[in-house]
């Protein structure tokens, strides 16, 4: 069993392993091997994973796309939350979904490699599963990521992202929602569409603009070629999205990452979705988008100490690298 | 020159290089070679960094402490704010201070091979700069932090930390000044001496007690071994730490430093001391402490996006294994 422990300070919850937790030998100093053999998520092997929560097919015989449980999950599904106090402390179980999204059947395909009407699909899955998810009334909040490359947190090369509900708001989700509605009381008006007006009429940070969606280098990125994604239409919840958007999302998002792969030489990264979380009320306030972070420099004291970062790229310099690529 | 910037979402800043940045082909895959040939931090090599603004000289003729200005600083000391808006966004010049305190003359020494008094001159260092850093009315708090290991991002091998003065308050420390206010309105009375007499009590998660100080295991720790060092005096900013203070925070943060070194075979880790912004009356509420974070682990997208950790280690077995290891 897992616990969520959440720190008396800041209010960040954590996720602590109760079972026999690693000891210090279990932590390799080096880059973990990719797993040769078996592929437990390429087909054949579906026995490896729990069974499957949802299955796309195409026109052939077998699946094009699997939803399965993590088999080796950081929340449990089953249970009570068992909120509790521990003198100045916080606690509950470790309770919620956490989900792998198969992208492909194929082993040798990363995402950005995929045919648009199959991203695609990959982004009807993150839909489909959100609002599946959203009914269970134990969750607050469902975040979707992937982490592509050993360095970004990928433990297994075939192609996947991950779906994780949780029952509390997660800080970082809470401060976007706060900082959005502070806006919003103060402005009438959603932060991320006046976002979206600035930058279209600046021009220098945007990386791609289509009818429905903007790729931009945000103002103050964390990381080197940071890149957003972010829909013109307003939507709070990712969930919200319709039908005609997503092939637009998939032709946007697979360029930006091929422009990525292109600048830097398939560089480790994450992509999260950000996504209101299951409260009312938000739908004015706040707007979905996805962050896109190549993993290119190393995070360390100054910025674990600080929320500060320092970022050697200017957003114009690299959104003008990347707009001027060949596609 | 740099630029401070704000994220209009979180209020998060971040330094961004205005000057020609980093291009893509500028960002290594690998890990850094570490530079052999002439170490710019031994003694010889005193002109290849800028004028020292503070030296220890022990009993013999050469130097065996200097703090120096950093040769790349993120921040430049001179000029003024220049705080402006654009649009929804809000800038600033990339005004600070940013120092290396050479720790000791010997390059094969780490910090934690170093005689207690000789640890004792680098906390001494490190209280003189605040004070000094502190007369300076552009800056609003600094951040004191060590990087030790590729990983944990040192590009230099000679045992050194840094000091970074800023003119904004991070983003990370007013979250915590904020949580200790609000504990202390809620129940008039210090947040983390509240923690220190549980600790005491509860015992599970001590590294080691001592007279002045406390060695524990956090309750909800972002990492496997993380440790924070935490003094019994109430004292909100590190500066105030008293001369008799000095020897015994060297020596818990000594064996602390050795029995996380024997445990985990020698990490890469960062360490962070967290002090009170330059604030008037944080006096009562907030606490100083340093935080200890090897970097066994990955931080990958789900972290990213929620602001949430996920833990393999409870911290009661990490504060059992360091405590009974053998001194």
């Amino acid at each position: 069993m897992t616990e969520l422990r959440k720190d008396p300070i800041v209010g960040r919850w954590v996720i602590i392993s109760t079972e026999r937790g690693k000891r210090p030998h279990d932590f390799p100093q080096e880059k973990p091997e990719r797993r040769e053999g078996l592929c437990p998520l390429c087909p054949g092997a579906e026995r490896m994973t729990p069974p499957e929560i949802l299955t796309y097919r195409g026109n052939g015989d077998g699946w094009t796309l699997r939803v399965v449980p993590n088999k080796f999950p950081a929340l449990r599904i089953e249970g009570d939350l068992g909120k509790a106090g521990d003198g100045v402390y916080d606690r509950m179980n470790g309770i919620g979904a956490h989900e792998v999204v198969i992208e492909t059947e194929r082993h040798d395909l990363d995402l950005f490699d995929m045919p648009e009407e199959r991203i695609g699909d990959v982004f009807r899955a993150y839909r489909e599963r959100m609002i599946d998810l959203k009914q269970d009334r134990r969750f607050k909040s469902v975040i979707v990521f992937k982490n592509h490359g050993s360095a970004a947190g990928a433990s297994l090369s075939h192609s996947h992202s991950q779906l994780i509900a949780l029952p509390v708001i997660p800080k970082r989700v809470m401060e976007e929602m706060s900082g959005c509605r502070d806006y919003f009381r103060f402005r009438d008006r959603c932060l991320f569409c006046d976002i979206i007006v600035q930058e279209m009429e600046h021009k220098v940070r945007i990386v791609e603009e289509s009818g429905e969606f903007l790729a931009y280098s945000p103002y103050a990125p964390r990381f080197p070629f940071e890149t957003w994604i972010v829909p013109k239409r307003h939507q709070c919840a990712y969930e919200m999205i319709e039908e005609d958007q997503i092939r637009p999302l998939a032709a946007i998002f697979r360029r930006t990452l091929r422009r990525l792969n292109l600048a830097l030489e398939n560089p480790p990264f994450n992509f999260i979705v950000h996504s209101a979380a299951f409260l009312e009320h938000a739908a004015e306030f706040y707007h979905w988008h996805i962050e896109i972070m190549p993993k290119l420099t190393k995070v360390a004291g100054f910025e674990w100490g600080s929320g500060f970062y320092i970022n050697p790229t200017p957003p114009e310099e690299a959104a003008k690298y990347l707009r001027e690529l060949p596609e």
